[in-house]
């Protein structure tokens, strides 16, 4: 199978490989992919800036989806011909983030989806709606569902709640539209006019303009009769957790789910103290909330946003469109084609 | 004012009665009332038959709308002319129910709503969305929060997730559109066809006609691919229960909000326990539940299934509507004509 | 290695096999048996009445500890001569029951302990604390962690709430035991003053003989100021649910662990209503709650009851020892000798 | 009746007054004041800096104990000659915290303890276990019920978690305390020698010098093998947030009770992010944590600790007490003598 993986460099190149492909023993399962799709912390782990623990010489992207080629012995959770995609982290099914599970951890710590073939425990497995297709899947593991982890972190969402949303990432644009399926009421920050009417024809209601008004903080509290919203997604930290903080209504609730802004900044103890607001990082969620969102997504027939595809001979050109900063909704690789 | 009152017969009667308009004194609301409506529990004080305390000559009806005209000192939750219901437990405001609550419960254990005028504590007070009229508000305090309770009690409801709600009554229907608020898929099980396409038109996927097929469980499992729902809302009780268990999905939850069918029955331990199911009781719920309700109602603009409106003339009327079992939705009073 | 197995009678026998000891293959782990212990369900295995999916000539028990001999490639959260127990469920390490974790089930499923060796995935692991021996480690993977996990199913335990404990048998014990470690005061009922004392010897404040007082939740709100208790455990079904739910208070919960007295019976869903109880079904539960009970367990060296030891030689022994009803804790099978 | 009120300069001054003695109206009580104790925030209050709204020339304290004399129409939950004490916020039953509650809150927007008599509404009451006096009843409403609130934040505390408190003021003592009734290992930081010894006889397992090791932090990671706390109860804010949020495990929880190092500095959001931490701001709690509280320490008999005890006519002394930062435990005013 061609396969594509890291250097052992210390900012890690992509090297096509051309290899044998792999077998299911007990409790595995073999999937031809179709479809991968990239991550910030992707482009990361190539900038040799990643945190956690790589596998040396691994197989990039925690993201993908295609078909079960192959199971090994005693599988149960699938069956050759199942349209499917996977946890990126394959034994997390439920229940809170564990160190262990960045030791297996796809794309990263574990081979990814960059390849004709992946080899994954059943545990991973999640069956796609027949709505779907292997494109849209693939741009759900990491992004959506980390969506769907931080609108529920610190308290369960609900109809009639505000949420706050941060620019047009994948997970910006996932939080928007798993929001709407909750029933919730969405504002959302954004650099430029023409980005405010693609979030307001997703479903926000209103959208700040962060280049007009730098204290969007406040046209938020505007917005909210001076209340404050219930629950913020923060996706730049070093940049926006202040005026995160200061959205948030008395009990309000930040989700931190990224740092595209830099990992410096830091959010007063008092800001937390005198409203009592919950300030939690997210990691992306276990299986069964994958599961949760595809039943949710396939009942309201919610599309993901795809920014644009790339054949598999071209995923540097997929590399390069999300280091651009340029897309809107996520990037993805065709590897079937 | 004029005001009914219930008589202290064993079987209580209704009596219309001309006493002095009470004066709010410190954190005391008096609101002109505009409209009351009816549950099946009013009925069962009536006929002597109510388990807990009720208050000596009291003025009945826990639901009702109306527009603030005094205020006492202190107030700050409410202001003169302001659009208002009432948490149906006026200082239960937020965490679990305590048995304290049964003691200051309105229309039962304190004067209700049935009366030009209402005298409560501000902890009680709830404001109105403009989109709803005194008659719609007036529907929602018992019915419309305890569907929202009851299918957030054991775990908070999710898009995606299955609901069965049974029959057509006021919490049935309010379960139906509270679930559909959250995103979630409805099944209903009623008695006609007439009152099935009633309840698809409010949004119920499918509805089963449970005099049709009296094995109704089985035809709710179809429905959800022989793995059951995921929450049961279970008005009827005593010949309910065990088909609403046996509805479930491996650790569904119940959420017995009614005993319409009669207080005997049981629900076998084994049946809980192999399919390790969640069954609970539940109270109406705080004021916080009735509030994010009317905050999702008004992003929504849902409005309530209104079965008949009676001027204040003919309570007596409304009553008869009630016991008849005809009714579909809330029957309502417009105590202001 | 030496292995018992059962036949594929209806109603299976036990047979000892002398077979190869496994190999563990990727992410398993292979540890040499030291201590087994009996569950109510093992027997109810033997008698052809188990209501759930079988191995056909599977390996007995789903409790046991002994030292880890052997590592596949990529275990990280084991190494040879860690002492350790497992998970019943080697795929279940946190959030709700799944229907999937039933068809990988220690003793069940997939093999148990009983046996020189038992292969597993590294998933099940768990790491014992030295104060503990291999024979009270064995006691834990079922009773202990199903206590832990019924005593916080519907909301957690406190300190100062108060718990009943019904009989004398693994999970009553446990839940005395756990309870006590969680600051909770406990009220138990058992069927002869001796089991009393010793009941009371392990920390509980208050025991009612039921053969005494056969109404004996009248006791227990009488040893509550009226109130009832905060939580029950309730281990025999028919014959006491209905006894559970009058000794809660309002907003009490009721875990169901057992069908110790048969799977008939029924509780009134308004016994649930009128008192707002929460009544749920429990599974033993992950393996975090293994972990933060054996982290509790170190703390408080706190030691199991163990009934009685048999060696390997006499297994039907111990079988017999359970059936028989008169064991007062955990029946264990010292497998190394 | 003698009551103490602050004058309405903008660095208010305290002043006692005679005046006449309040009558309880309906559903009020009114206490005869035995003892109150002083918390940080009413220095606070007197050097003008507090934040919120505060009554024109109230009386001071949130915290006190006392006698119940009288009872105003309709009072259930209290009858002459009770021992009570109040919640801080009298209408702060259950539930999250809500704004409304800081417009009544004892001892800052509404008349508090440093008074002969102090007249509440009933939602207020909490009754006393009857082995704890009047003075140390006195010193638990805000500090104590912070610490249970703060210990059950994010999650619920279990035996076997680690803890870890800061300083020996006085949520940091009941922090410890609370967490020794639930079972948990509690380690803390401190300034000397003499402390650590106060801390480890009240339960402490292992004591830092901070002043010794101004990176405390990694002591506390090498206390817990490498891992973290689970939860740290944050009192100083400014000085130690950065080292709180170090010394807690992946997922860990920070309750932020305090700012008594300052309000300004910053916790990195990528801190929270890269660990998965919990942080949130701790307002006081709910009347039900104050009588689940009770509950706890009346089982355990645990005694809080009184720095030191003024007579009524000192109460000046009492608050220059406080401000020395000298006082180990709660200082508590003798009204009644």
């Amino acid at each position: 199978m061609k396969a594509v993986r890291w250097t052992s460099a210390e900012k890690p190149d992509l090297e096509l490989h051309d290899e044998p492909t792999p077998t299911p023993t007990d409790h595995e399962v073999l999937v031809r992919v179709h479809a991968a799709s990239l991550n910030f912390r992707d482009q990361v782990i190539l900038n040799g800036q990643y945190g956690g623990p790589t596998k040396k010489n691994g197989i990039p992207l925690s993201d993908g989806a295609g078909e079960v080629v192959a199971v090994g012995d005693g599988v149960t959770r699938a069956n050759v011909g199942d349209r499917v995609s996977a946890s990126c982290n394959p034994h997390w099914v439920g229940g809170p983030m564990q160190a262990e599970y960045h030791l297996n951890s796809l794309g990263i710590s574990a081979d990814g989806w960059l390849s004709e073939y992946i080899l994954m425990h059943e545990n991973a497995v999640v069956h796609l709606p027949e709505y779907l297709s292997y494109i849209e899947a693939a741009s759900l593991p990491c992004a959506a569902v980390t969506a769907w982890t931080g609108l529920n972190l610190s308290s369960p969402l609900q109809p009639g709640q505000t949420v706050l949303v941060q620019g047009t990432g994948g997970v910006a644009l996932f939080s928007l539209q798993v929001a709407r399926m909750f029933g919730a009421r969405v504002l959302a920050i954004t650099s430029s006019d023409e980005k405010a009417e693609m979030l307001k024809s997703l479903g926000a209601e209103s959208v700040v303009n962060y280049s007009t008004f730098p204290d969007w903080d406040r046209e938020i509290l505007e917005l909210t009769d001076g209340k404050g919203v219930d629950k913020v997604v923060d996706i730049a930290g070093e940049k926006t957790i202040v005026k995160s903080a200061a959205s948030c209504r008395i009990g309000g609730e930040i989700a931190i789910v990224g740092f595209t802004s830099g990992i410096g900044g830091g959010l007063p103890p008092i800001d937390i103290l005198s409203r009592s607001l919950r300030v939690a990082g997210t990691a992306i969620g276990p299986r069964l909330n994958f599961e949760a969102l595809l039943a949710a997504m396939a009942q309201h027939e919610v599309k993901p946003v795809i920014d644009q595809v790339y054949p598999f001979a071209e995923y540097r050109e997929a590399y390069q469109r999300l280091a651009s900063g340029n897309h809107v909704g996520k990037v993805v690789i065709d590897v079937a084609h």
